[in-house]
């Protein structure tokens, strides 16, 4: 794994190696109870891509698109795990969206989906939270979609060789709300990559969140929200009122 | 004036004076043709505003908006004065919006419209470069507003008290294609300052884009664009084919 972390006062960045309930960092071990994990990144941009599931175009009785929809999420959105999300007191109805992000390795352009591996640091779990009202008011998604604290990501980055078939859930105190594979991608990791760099530059520590399956749903103060991805790890987010907050 | 340049091999950042057709920056003082400025901001986001001038929403036929539509446009789009705005094979038809740019002065969050003016350090000319044809068929505006190279801004920040009523004017190839004023605007700068913090934090260098007036219209390879706002500046960016630069 790669990430950062608090632990004894201090931060630590780097690779480190999960060792049951121990964590192992060159020659310190800690106990992973001890360890708050900060954003194992600091993005220029995250690009998230809108419809990329087939049970969520089924669900919400949408085509498949054609080609990716993407939009951007401000660095300034980035949390990490065990932060709070806030609720915004402009919006009535916040949306957890479970997804697998692909943290980039270094610069890169044009990048032929081929070549894409080449470019990819790891993956983690990602949160697109979602003020849905705000979303459905403004027709486009950019205001309901960028309010601080609507981009968890984490625990910790994983250097994996295949993402065609990994277990994805998101779990609302407890409770599983969305189920699905990897394999219901309608474009994959790679395909991604390779759509996003031919309209933009893309530079080491940038995020592409690759969208959501079926099952989105509501937030509210006092939740817990899980994402969990096969052979990544578990997201965990508390939610409190922004109102709450001050 | 703030801005970077570049004379004499050498990167300078920083205030500076234009005494007629010198620049003066401390001890230094350069004939203005052989400076280059370089953009004067790396901002972490740039928050553009979809519709904010009277004059644009009548020639489009659309309502006064009741709120802001805003959507961000990614740091790697970020080009300076004179740099070539390069169209990308994927699109038939890329169009200038020349913009008044407001740059933020240091972190802020939740800033009321009469405190706005302490967080801004000052203004500059921005060209919001649109594939109009990809943001018809995307719905959502971030492909299309995101292509490297779409969005330069310079060529430096002027420090100013009044922004009321500046004319503001876009040309190509000297010809004038824009011409209104900020008294057209919809929403007032500090207007937007409040309602875009309200959203996310600003960091300093941010960028916000206030909207076009009316007359957009396309670029073609070898055209010269320039947005000319009063009291502010020229920015010049001429056109190429992506393919033409390879």
């Amino acid at each position: 794994m790669i990430g950062r972390f608090l632990a004894n006062g201090k931060i630590y960045e780097g690779r480190f190696e999960l060792k049951g309930d121990r964590l192992v960092f060159d020659s310190l071990e800690l106990p992973i109870e001890c360890v708050k994990f900060l954003p194992p990144v600091s993005p220029t941009k995250i690009i998230a891509v809108g419809l990329n599931y087939v049970d969520h175009a089924e669900e919400l009785g949408m085509p498949i698109p054609e080609e990716p929809i993407i939009f951007i999420k401000p660095p300034s959105a980035v949390i990490g795990d065990r932060d709070p999300i806030l609720i915004p007191s402009l919006s009535k109805r916040v949306d957890y969206e479970g997804e697998l992000a692909v943290v980039i390795a270094r610069r890169c352009r044009s990048v032929p989906k081929e070549k894409a591996k080449d470019f990819i640091l790891g993956y983690t779990c990602f949160n697109d939270v979602t003020a849905r009202d705000l979303q459905a008011r403004d027709g486009q998604w950019t205001r309901a979609k960028s309010f601080d604290t609507f981009a968890p990501i984490g625990p910790y980055i994983v250097e994996l060789e295949d993402l065609s078939k990994l277990r994805i859930e998101t779990r609302v105190n407890g409770e599983v709300k969305q189920r699905s594979n990897t394999s219901n991608m309608i474009f994959d990791v790679f395909s991604l990559v390779e759509f996003i760099s031919s309209i933009m530059t893309l530079e080491a520590g940038d995020v592409i969140a690759t969208g959501t399956p079926a099952g989105v749903g509501m937030l509210k103060s006092k939740d817990l929200v899980e994402v969990e991805i096969e052979k990544i790890g578990v997201l965990r987010n508390p939610v409190i009122d922004y109102s709450e907050k001050l």
